[in-house]
């Protein structure tokens, strides 16, 4: 229970930075959709610098362990088991809906947690040697983000597992056969270990420039180290170790419902993920609430904004466009097609998804790039930083002790030029050489152009993550799909080539912002900058592991995964396949009218965004994001409902006491998500050993179940 | 929300008294079994004797109204819809266990509700004659509980409903047609009135003896008169309002818990009634847990020791007896008997049901009985009360400032002893007219001996009440179905004569006792004894109007309503039939071993009883109650779990929260059982009306789904 002691601390100084506020701030937030990064550290940015008490002041007695004793063996076996955990986590996203929240509150919250019992038992014991300092924590914390950063950037739900067969068994080029390469442990492993490294060396040597000079916000980083912080007070401490229970009480809550549903899913369409919570009509059309402690919890981290906009589009999609659509069915489209066949209003559903999401991604691109470049330009002439968008508060010039005590700290250990431009040529001739005998399509040349051009845009997707905590990473990708696709061409293979090009592109520029990231959460908390480097190069190396061999765990366990119906449909990765095939041959394959739907969404999403961005803020925050609207296109509106119910209580309480639900909240989302997510690991392996649910729990109209209760009596 | 500030007035001189402190002391508690009335206010009980503060003192200024001014239209408005409210949920309660907790609590913060918000508004709008006084709340309170009580003696789930044909139709006896009287409101009605208030002037001289010279306690009364002196002091009112609010927060969530499952209810064995939360094994031997708001909150009300017997009884049963004997199949019993058939092993679990209930009852009545003369030989010599058995405290002896005023007051209001003889006199004839005319098979002379007996025996189960806490009314009414079901004889329509006297029996001397309760309440709340007679007078004529009505509703709106596998069983029924039977026709239509196995059970239930009584008090309270551990013998062990849940619910928050816990969980419960309840009105005219639930949420094993995925599809 919560004392009010606890919640006493709580509102000290440590308040916003420990409560990790999630706002409703347009195109900011804590998730991840359809792979572009929305940080999730907005309140937290730039406070330290709001606030007149320093943060230094406070740690003033404690002497900072040098880079080589920050970087503890207890440290990476803590991060590994919270990777593997949020690697299983990211990855039942990844193959569900894609939408993935900041999990940074969760692992920020177990690693301590980890580290902690583990110091106060060696304690104990007599054993410890060392204790548990922040810098160490901000390793632990550097180091699980990277891992569970590759299950993202590995592409498992979008453009790898997009070469896969049975992925374009669903799509419509006319060469598949030499457009598929299923997914096998071996080529997988290599291929990440192949691109991976690169863009972390791309950025290395302007982590000054970026974190010291110019005094980019990071937002995301910046929360994170506020977090890291605020657990190393005593009164910090308190809270965490409340938060820690918290989440540990809906963690334990999440698993057992996720192992009680099970029981009940003996066959299709079975169990609590199909129940009609509206009525069968509702459900026919996917309206239904599927009891998914996950998206609940996701519903309760993400912005208020972003849950409206995936139910208004999944209003717009579900409610309307596709039952007029399949009104014309017969004159639009053939009736004899099946219901997930993409000649029919499946095709309606990912095209129109696809334009969508293109129109938002250009927009943003264009508008970040123009920030970047004009931030950068200023930057350049006055070497110090302005208000670039409103979103930024105005950062004070005079340094100030924290900044002082900072960059003293950061710029002790260096790493050396040459370390940077030695291990990005080595990498990428070696890259050159493997990724063209993974994927025969993808020619060196084109591996090459790539690796030429890639510092460059990684750069400016860490400036623009730093500037805006937007990361394009996934956009970024898609030009690579388009212009690499159309380069090799419909005949040559173009199609896994773009696919390919964009796994190349994507882990490239999201490493590196994601880099930079760190380098500011460690700038903050007095980490080095070298043990930060080789946290994440470890981290990095330990995704490249883990990530496969989960993804394979979900691959062999659950047979019909990435197929519509299944429980995972892994739908980006159908919607990455289908731009791959849109850049290669064209428009062709579309139905009916679909190429005009398309061209109004790419529109209307780009006008939306332009709304947003020129009325007041007051009226923007009501604007549905585009790139949101978009998500529950293809997968139907029954997550978007868990996503608002996790919204509704969030707010209900948040009505009722506005300050545990800050605290808490977050936790207790954490803990729904990490305790369903970890129920994917027993689940997999009770299917891996055939081990079946005895029980099906099936939902009947009236008039089926008398025929059924006819025919099974004797 | 609860404020603390809340909590803190809770603390005062009111806590044990409006919490309503249920404790686990044997042979007490706060429910309904097998129609054994348990008081519920145990730890209320001499509260105020031994408290040091007078509540007399803090009520001084308040000027007591008359009894006629006690007496207003709005308490009987008040009453009438609770009235209605209660029986519903009483009914219910008949007709699917016959487990029936104390609604005291649900009722006095109702009524407190009600004409609270009645006497604001009307002060809001200047039309507020006479303000809420504890008297009128005393007043709704005796009605209401009046009005409901006739709902629990009426016998609509035991005696009353046992005549019926559908009963008889799963009983054994040879004459089946002659004894049967399917159940039509007009002569339910008639016998209602005929025989419910014989009860009231019965003991209606001796509430002077009672009440005031031997000071008995009613523990029930007490506890109630406590909660109503609680509302009406000014922090006893804050607290009162706060657990209104809990109340009806749970009462809306029960009620639209209800609707929603109502939904899933397309068919038989569907819905969350019939979940197999334990597996599909489990749910064939009736191990399963049915989401029933009703017995989650009446395992919140009851002691934990009823609890915990009930779920040893059901594992004893279902879990090791039942199939035990169905592997005796062939042997014991014909082989080709269905699961229903008395004959069958459906006959081991009526009869051994039966068996304990009559060995409990017998223990018990021969103990009531035993210390009812034993104090009233020494009461009659010293006139004054000396501890009877370890559960009485010691009284004092000198009066207390409460007593003198209460006493005044208590004798103010006379009523001359001529009413009660004439009034007794008058409606005991045209009664011995009556009854005959609807019981064919009741001769004049059987109601007549009855008649003769009941006032001594009404006196006895009054007496035994005010020591006890226990009223034994059903034992009384087992009594003559044995006695004038054997002078009947099984020609001459014994068994229904023997259901006929059950009721006459029952009702005298369940309202007495009833009666001399709200003499107690009344005294304690400076109520006038003409006010309390003449309120428990109109809600015992509004209870002989409303519950056949009601029950009529269940009747026609449930078809198969007493069937053993509908959702209403009506146990009990089957249960009072077959004493009848055995009574009339002796033991031979039992099965094989039946009858061996009877006498076991029925020893054990007195030896259980004996040891309970003897072993140290702390060793007493984790010895089963036999009744209790009998009533799932016929109807399965899943409402034992239900009540289980309950009562770990207010395990874990007494522990967690033992103040708030103590405090608002009976309003909780209530407000669970209530709405849950109260949804039967809805639900049953939405079946009379003919709609019908759309969905029906089944459950199948994983082959028999698909064998019926196959059988669906196209």
């Amino acid at each position: 229970m919560v004392t009010h002691n606890a919640e006493r601390g709580f509102h000290g100084d440590s308040h916003e930075n420990a409560t990790f506020a999630v706002e409703e701030t347009p195109s900011s937030g804590t998730m991840t959709i359809e792979n572009e990064r929305y940080g999730d550290g907005e309140g937290g940015g730039g406070d330290s610098d709001d606030k007149s008490l320093s943060v230094e002041m406070l740690f003033k007695g404690k002497v900072v362990p040098s880079w080589r004793e920050q970087l503890t063996i207890r440290a990476f076996v803590v991060s590994f088991v919270l990777g593997v955990l949020l690697t299983f986590i990211v990855m039942k996203l990844n193959l569900t809906t894609g939408i993935i929240p900041s999990l940074n509150v969760s692992a920020g919250l177990l690693g301590f947690f980890f580290v902690k019992s583990w110091a106060k038992f060696m304690e104990k014991s007599g054993m410890l040697k060392q204790p548990f300092t922040r810098q160490e924590n901000t390793v632990i914390q550097t180091c699980v983000v990277a891992t569970s950063g590759i299950a993202f950037s590995g592409g498992f739900g979008s453009y790898l597992f997009g070469m896969s067969s049975i992925v374009a068994g669903q799509s419509t080029e006319s060469h598949a056969a030499q457009n598929t390469k299923d997914p096998r442990l071996p080529w997988i492993i290599g291929f990440l270990f192949a691109v991976s490294f690169l863009g972390l060396f791309s950025v290395l040597p302007l982590r000054k420039i970026m974190v010291i000079d110019y005094k980019l916000t990071y937002p995301s980083g910046t929360a994170t180290a506020h977090l890291i912080n605020s657990f190393h007070t005593p009164q910090g401490a308190k809270l965490a170790k409340q938060q820690v229970r918290t989440l540990g009480k809906f963690f334990s809550f999440s698993f057992l419902w996720g192992f009680f549903q099970w029981f009940f899913t003996g066959g299709d369409g079975c169990g609590f993920a199909n129940f009609p919570t509206f009525g069968l009509e509702a459900y026919e059309n996917r309206f239904y609430f599927d009891f998914s402690g996950t998206f609940v919890g996701v519903g309760m981290i993400c912005p208020y904004l972003i849950n409206v906009s995936v139910l208004v589009g999944a209003i717009l999609s579900w409610g309307l466009m596709w039952p007029l659509i399949k009104n014309r069915k017969g004159d639009w489209y053939a009736a004899d097609l099946s219901d997930s066949n993409l000649k029919g209003v499946q095709g309606y559903r990912v095209f129109l998804s696809i334009a969508m999401i293109l129109g938002d991604g250009l927009y943003n691109f264009v508008k970040v790039l123009g920030l970047t470049i004009q931030g950068f330009i200023k930057q350049y002439k006055k070497m110090e930083v302005i208000p670039v968008t409103e979103r930024d508060s105005p950062e004070k010039v005079s340094n100030s002790y924290d900044d002082e005590v900072r960059t003293k700290l950061f710029l002790k250990d260096g790493i050396p030029l040459w370390v940077s431009f030695v291990g990005y040529v080595a990498i990428a001739a070696v890259s050159i050489g493997v990724i063209p005998k993974i994927f025969h399509q993808m020619k060196w040349y084109y591996v090459l152009v790539i690796y030429i051009f890639a510092p460059v845009l990684a750069f400016c997707n860490a400036y623009g993550c730093g500037l805006t905590d937007w990361s394009l990473a996934s956009t970024y990708g898609k030009l690579a799909i388009f212009a690499i696709g159309a380069w090799a061409g419909e005949s040559h293979g173009g199609v896994l080539a773009g696919l390919a090009a964009c796994g190349v592109m994507m882990n490239i520029v999201s490493t590196a912002s994601d880099l930079m990231q760190d380098f500011k959460t460690g700038y903050m908390t007095l980490a080095s900058p070298r043990s930060m480097f080789v946290s994440q190069v470890i981290g990095t190396a330990m995704g490249c592991i883990i990530s496969p061999c989960v993804f394979w765990l979900f691959y062999k366990a659950f047979v019909d995964i990435g197929s519509p119906h299944s429980d995972y449909p892994a739908p980006n990765a159908l919607v990455y396949r289908n731009m791959s095939v849109l850049g290669v041959e064209g428009f062709g394959s579309l139905p009916h009218h679909c190429l005009t739907l398309c061209y109004i969404l790419f529109a209307g999403s780009i006008v939306i965004n332009l709304i947003r961005d020129t009325v007041a803020k007051k009226w923007a925050k009501y604007i549905p994001l585009p790139m949101a609207m978009a998500i529950p296109f293809y997968l139907g509106p029954y997550f978007a409902i868990d996503m608002c119910v996790g919204s509704l209580i969030l707010f209900i309480w948040g009505k009722l006491d506005k300050a545990k639900a800050d605290a808490f909240g977050p936790p207790l989302a954490s803990g729904l998500i990490c305790g369903d997510g970890i129920w994917s690991l027993p689940s997999s392996i009770l299917a891996l050993a055939g081990v079946q649910p005895p029980i099906c729990m099936k939902f009947l109209s009236r008039g089926t179940n008398a025929r059924v209760d006819k025919f099974l009596s004797p």
